[in-house]
């Protein structure tokens, strides 16, 4: 395998093998990436004094380190405690309900993403701003340059988590419900998929606005794309 | 405190209790509910082999014993090697993109439900059927008695993982962004929220159906709501 290959494929372990049939798993890095750009909300599961603690928070990943980074209180709160600890951080998009004739073959069209790994927590420095600028852009493009940049003191009270892209799981499910061959296809029922879509409505200007400042571009731009797109 | 007092806040744990300031905690089971109420994918954290792993799945609520379903394989596989063990079933809406004049004060809008316990596997009986039907019916109303309900084969390959709402933290953000009173509100940014809105699409019929079967007005009416709202 060449290292053009390698790059481009990620590694299986055991806890990234895929084992279900219905559900595709994916071993493409392309398709980890897809998925990634595609929100900004991921699920962070921590271990807390000896039981699972799943908390939404915002990321970003820094696509030419291969680094995720994640941001979160609760997560640094739960590092201190156990610094050594691997996290998984899972980012889904909701694609549809799949209806079937049959209930068993009922499920959810999906693209998600698990990444396992230990984070190192970022506190300070040149990595924090980098991290933080990621993250703000990896939710709204354009913002960092647009926004006041941390102070200082800010700073100070900020942290990060990053994660190598290195041990990760990508599944999709996707596509019409699988029932119409059988004999449950004679039932006369109707079956599909009812689409889920997620979109950036029209920019809520702040009450406290002052009169006079227009939605700047790359906001009004937000409309035109949207999480999970 | 009365009866019914108790039975509508949720009872405080050192994992519950609510630690940070600009987002919102609760303990208010109607705000438990309305956030369960509002959608049907969920994360399940468990600990395997002493990491956490993040997974989505498709849930549903029986409000009549307050018992949270869960379906899916790879939890069942987890309980498996950890029938005792402790989960974390993390229900997250994404409401708005909280845009501040200052990078610090972004955030997300959000509403969030995490619950805690030791689930109880069903695997067969009248329960398996009755939380499927829970389960199904949170998906899509109606569906349950429009499809062929599971038969006794197909019973065996399922398995839900049944769970008290006993021990829940709800948290939410709200509103616009809060830098517009001190030296920020001065720099001349735009500030808002980018509000983020989920809903169903129009259904898309499977291509093996038959020429002539129509939607059914349960499924035609899941444009009306819709996941999230």
């Amino acid at each position: 395998m060449s290292l053009q290959e390698q790059n481009q494929q990620l590694v299986v372990t055991e806890r990234t093998r895929h084992r279900r049939l219905r559900e595709q798993g994916s071993t493409e890095v392309a398709d980890l990436d897809a998925i990634l750009r595609a929100g900004f909300v991921c699920h962070l599961g921590v271990v807390v004094d000896g039981a699972p603690m799943v908390v939404p928070t915002v990321y970003g990943v820094d696509f030419a380190t291969r680094t995720l980074y994640v941001h979160g209180s609760v997560a640094s709160r739960s590092l201190v405690r156990a610094p050594d600890a691997t996290v998984c951080v899972t980012v889904t998009h909701v694609d549809g309900l799949v209806l079937a004739r049959s209930v068993f073959e009922h499920g959810v069209n999906y693209r998600s993403a698990m990444i396992y790994g230990v984070p190192r927590p970022v506190t300070g420095g040149e990595e924090l701003l980098h991290g933080l600028r990621i993250v703000t852009e990896s939710c709204a493009p354009g913002q960092w340059e647009y926004a006041r940049e941390p102070s200082r003191k800010e700073l100070a009270a900020t942290s990060l988590l990053a994660l190598p892209l290195a041990e990760a799981s990508v599944k999709t499910a996707s596509g019409p419900p699988q029932d119409g061959d059988g004999p449950d296809g004679e039932l006369g029922l109707w079956a599909g998929v009812v689409p889920v879509r997620t979109y950036f409505d029209a920019p809520e200007p702040d009450p406290a606005l002052p009169a006079g400042i227009a939605v700047p571009p790359h906001v009004a731009a937000l409309g035109a794309g949207g999480p999970g797109s």
